[in-house]
Parts: structure tokens; C-alpha cells; sequence
């Protein structure tokens, strides 16, 4: 069984990219930018090859869906390299092509404020997609890379998903029917995501699970009723997992350099310091036994675990990450 | 027989590109960076991208030098993206790992003006080769680029041809001791250059051409002179052709954003207006003239001539553009 995880922010060192080898992780996709620009998100793309050079017995950057398969038949765990937001291109529908080059192979269209390309699902009024939001996801299409529309609007999500040419991604997000947070999303989008052969990587992020948030075994219900919603080849594992990442990086995330008054992200409750991660999985070592409560609590069968667990990811992967 | 032309700074537009053809070039250098920074950089090399796919007919971006050999079978010219300064890599090693992957393949250490690699031939103190300035060519080294030393400072570049594990290159520039330029390079870095295998592309440049310019036979001249100084195979063509380019061109060469003065370049008598380009080298389709002279007045045989136009280069770029 392969496993994968479609969303993290953590601070990767070599302690966590063993974490990553104890999960027996095929893949797991960083976030390289919140509100970094070009320049900067150059910067962190540089930090990987180093990393990956300096780790190069656990980890391995992948560009292909092959990349990630060879990577787990290596005993590595093959890392594709995303942001969370599309501020890395500045607005230059070329850049797309040249940090494809570089690797990036998954990009958030928006994160929590709105941009050039649609409104984010934390801001008052969605515009839906813009002009040259379409343009962007159309050349994401061309590339292979895969567009994310987690921390998106609702109905700039939409957009994209009928914009789209290929399938998209929501790749860390819960449903809002059963968790209501503006962060998750709701069923017609689920539903339009799905019928689109998408994929939603479901969160073990606190502040959007709520009371499934509760147990291993509560968690994995959410994933019962999340199959029963949008069928079993469009769910997948997303954690958001922040491993090693403090105040510092929240404030970063929440404030970027967009404000000067304080920001609550996720945090219903309006907490200013970060959510505590679920006890079950506070490191991708736990996903060998999240796997194991899908069997035997949630009652899926071995071919349901393994596409939840990572299966639906490489497929959709194999699908996406190939130039058009 | 294979020409290509080590240096350009022309303004590349369909036109542009018709001519290289209709040169025969194989293989052409253009500058995509005086002054830019990474952004701006990525910037043009979108912007090359772009003519590329408008231009398939005529024209194909190498990445290797098995690239130049099959777009000149395939009757097009390659393109290999250069740049004239280190500005785009912003003082980081790791970008250039990443103008690597972009397909960046040749840059100057310095353009007219110290930086923190070295110093530029119109300094008054060179400074030598720096710190970074050395791990700068050792990592040039290591992805496969070309070091270009034609405006940096003498000193600057004897250390750089010292400190290259492989051949370097100086793409436009004449010998000193044949025109005495502080563009132009002393026989000592010449002999040093040649002697690590590197390469010389000689320049049709009016500035730096001196009383060799008067006349396609003179500078053929030159080129048996400059034969004669360094051997048969350390010698090419880097023309220095700014074809389309006008005043506000040579004012951002001349000026970039570091002087609010008047800056003469590389006009010895201080012309704030472009050399007209001398008359029996206006485009690349004077090429094959420029062939047959060194054949018919300057004496050299069939298979020097192919040398000297583009066998030269092709076989510098087959050992320099290997990754190490």
C-alpha cells in the first residue's frame, strides 16, 4: 500500500522527513509559499535541492507521477514541491511554464485574501474567476501541475472546476455539511469536484474538523460519510500537518505583509496562537495506524484503504502531472 | 559547414530570425540580461519562450549541444540563452541552479561594472576574482554553463580561468595587443584561456575592432593574427551584433539604473550615439561571406574555416554544456 499525503506546512528537517520514512510516505506535498514572491519562492525551491541533497536517503523531489512510484519502490519518500498561493508568479501567465522548469507542480490559486486570479473563501464577496484566472488554469492544464482550490472561494472554486480542462484538486479541506467552517467546502462544489474526476484530501487540522476532530475513530467516520458523499475515488489524505512550525510562521501565514491588525485564520474561536495538533496524528508516523482504523473501525476494504491512503492521489497524479 | 555566433545583442524579432537563417547560423547567443534582476530575467526568458513557439519555423532554444546539431539538421537556429551580467542571479549560488533548469546557459561574471563576483574591464581597481565570485564558477562548473569573461576585468578573469575546473570563455572580444581596448584582452589571459582549452569568439564589434573594421579582408586579417596568438582551435566568432537596437537600448547598456551621468561605453571617443555596425557584417547573413574570405584572402582551409565559424564553439559547448 502506497500512501500519500496532499497538503503539509511543515518545517521539514531531517527529523521530520524520518517521521515521513516511519509513515512509510510515498509522497507529500510542502508548502513552499504563503505570500512569497518570485524571488523569494526561488529562494525556498533552492533550499530544497539542499535539502534534498543533504537527505537524499529519505527524501527525493519529484516532477512525475513515475518520479513518486520510483521514489517509493526506493524506500524515499518523493516530495512535490507546491504553494499555497499564486503569488510566486506575479501575475505573469509565463512564470507559470518557468517554475514548472524549476518543479513546482501544484499551486493554491488563492490563499486566505482575494487576488488577480478570484476571491478566497475567507473574503466577504467571491468575484468568482477572473479573466486572468482562467488564463492561469488553463496554462496549469497545459503544464500538468496541479491546481489547488483548498483555501479558494466557493464560487471562484467553482469557476475553476468548470474552467478547468483536467481534473483539479481540493487538496486539504473537509466537507461543510458535516463540519461547517469557511474553510471546508460545500457539497455542490464536492460533488462538481468529483464529477470532474477531482480529488479531495481530506484535513486533519484541528480548526477545520471540529468534533470529528474528537478520535482516530471520529476522524475516520468523517472519511465514511465523505465516501458516502463524493464516492471513493475522489477522497484522499490532505493533513495540513505543521510540524516544527511556531508563532512566528502563524503570524506569517495569517498577517503576510498584508496587515497591521490581527488575524484569526481558521480559529473560529478567534485563538491567536496555533492549534494544538489531533493527538492520533501529530506526525505522518501516525498514518500506517490511520489506515488500520479505516479497516477496522471505518469497514473499508483493503482496495478502499489503499485508495484512500494514496492510491486516489497517484492516480490523479498520473492523470495531471503529465503535460497536456 | 556549422556557423554560430557566440554573442549577440540584437533586438530579436521575426525579421531578426529570418536573417539567421538566411546566414546559416546553427547556433546563436543572444543577451537576455544587462542589468536585470531574477525577475526581470525570467521576464525575458518567458518573452523567448513565447517567440519561440511563434517562430518554430526558424528558430529552437538549446539546452544542450546536441540541440545545436539537430535544429541545424532540421534546417533551424538554436538558441542559447545568455546573459551579459550576474544580476539575475541576485547574489544567491542556488539560482543558478534554477536559470539552469529555465535553460539558462551562459552568463558574464561581471557586464561594466564591479559586482560582488569581480571586477569589469572599466574599473580602475580589479579586484580579482571574490569568494563568491569563485564558487560562482565552480557551480557554473558543475550544472553545465559557459563562464563568459568578455567584459570582465583582466585580473578578474585570469583568476576565473584559474579557479574553472573546465573551459571557459571569452564570447566577444579581440586581442589587445592587437587593438589596445579596455574591451579587449591581453595576450597573457588569451594564452591562458587557450590553454585550458577555452575559447575566444572574435568580435565584429566597430568599437573594439578598431582599424580592422575598415573592411571584411582586414578583419579576416585580424582573425589570422588572433590564429596565429592562440591556435586554430581557440578561435570563433562573437559578432557583438545589436541588430534593431537603438539609443534607449545603449542607454540601459551604457546607464542601467547605477549612474545619472553620461556613460561612453566602449566609444574611446566618447560617442553617446550607437557605432553604426560595420558594413560588411550588418546581419548574420554576411556569415557565409565572412567564410569565404577567411577561405579565399586569409588563406585558411576548408577545415579551418569550419573551426573558425562554429566547429570551434560547437565542440567548446559538447565538453562545457555537459552537466559535471
Amino acid at each position: 500500500m502506497l500512501y500519500i499525503d496532499g497538503l503539509e506546512c511543515s518545517l521539514y528537517d531531517r527529523e521530520v522527513f524520518q517521521e515521513l520514512r516511519a509513515g512509510q510516505l510515498a509522497c507529500v506535498t510542502p508548502t513552499l509559499a504563503f505570500w512569497e514572491n518570485a524571488t523569494e519562492t526561488m529562494d525556498e525551491i533552492g533550499r530544497w535541492r539542499d535539502l534534498e541533497r543533504e537527505n537524499a536517503d529519505l527524501i527525493r523531489i519529484a516532477r512525475t507521477a513515475d518520479d513518486i512510484e520510483q521514489a517509493h519502490r526506493d524506500g524515499r519518500t518523493a516530495i512535490l514541491l507546491g504553494t499555497q498561493n499564486s503569488s510566486p508568479i506575479e501575475d505573469r501567465i509565463r512564470f507559470l511554464e518557468l517554475f514548472h522548469d524549476m518543479g513546482l507542480r501544484v499551486m493554491q490559486l488563492t490563499y486566505n485574501n482575494q487576488n488577480a486570479i478570484g476571491g478566497s473563501c475567507y473574503e466577504p464577496e467571491d468575484s468568482g474567476l477572473s479573466r486572468f484566472g482562467r488564463e492561469v488554469v488553463l496554462e496549469m492544464n497545459r503544464l500538468g501541475m496541479v491546481v489547488d482550490l483548498s483555501h479558494v472561494g466557493e464560487r471562484t472554486g467553482l469557476d475553476a472546476i468548470r474552467a478547468s480542462e483536467r481534473p483539479v484538486a481540493v487538496t486539504h479541506a473537509n466537507p461543510r455539511s458535516l463540519y461547517d467552517h469557511p474553510r471546508n467546502k460545500g457539497d455542490e462544489l464536492l460533488k462538481a469536484l468529483a464529477a470532474g474526476d477531482g480529488m479531495l484530501g481530506l484535513a486533519t487540522y484541528r480548526n477545520i474538523s471540529g468534533p470529528w476532530a474528537g478520535s482516530r475513530e471520529e476522524w475516520c467516520d468523517m472519511v465514511r460519510r465523505t465516501v458516502d458523499l463524493i464516492g471513493i475515488d475522489h477522497v484522499g489524505i490532505g493533513t495540513d500537518l505543521s510540524r516544527k512550525s511556531g508563532q512566528p510562521e502563524l503570524q506569517w501565514m495569517r498577517k503576510g505583509r498584508w496587515t497591521r491588525t490581527e488575524q484569526r485564520g481558521a480559529s473560529l474561536s478567534g485563538t491567536q496562537t496555533k492549534a494544538p495538533p489531533i493527538t492520533w496524528m501529530e506526525s505522518t508516523a501516525d498514518f500506517p495506524a490511520l489506515a488500520q482504523c479505516l479497516s477496522e473501525h471505518a469497514g473499508f476494504d483493503e482496495d478502499e484503504v489503499a485508495k484512500i491512503m494514496g492510491g486516489n492521489w497517484l492516480r490523479f497524479y498520473r492523470q495531471v502531472l503529465k503535460p497536456a
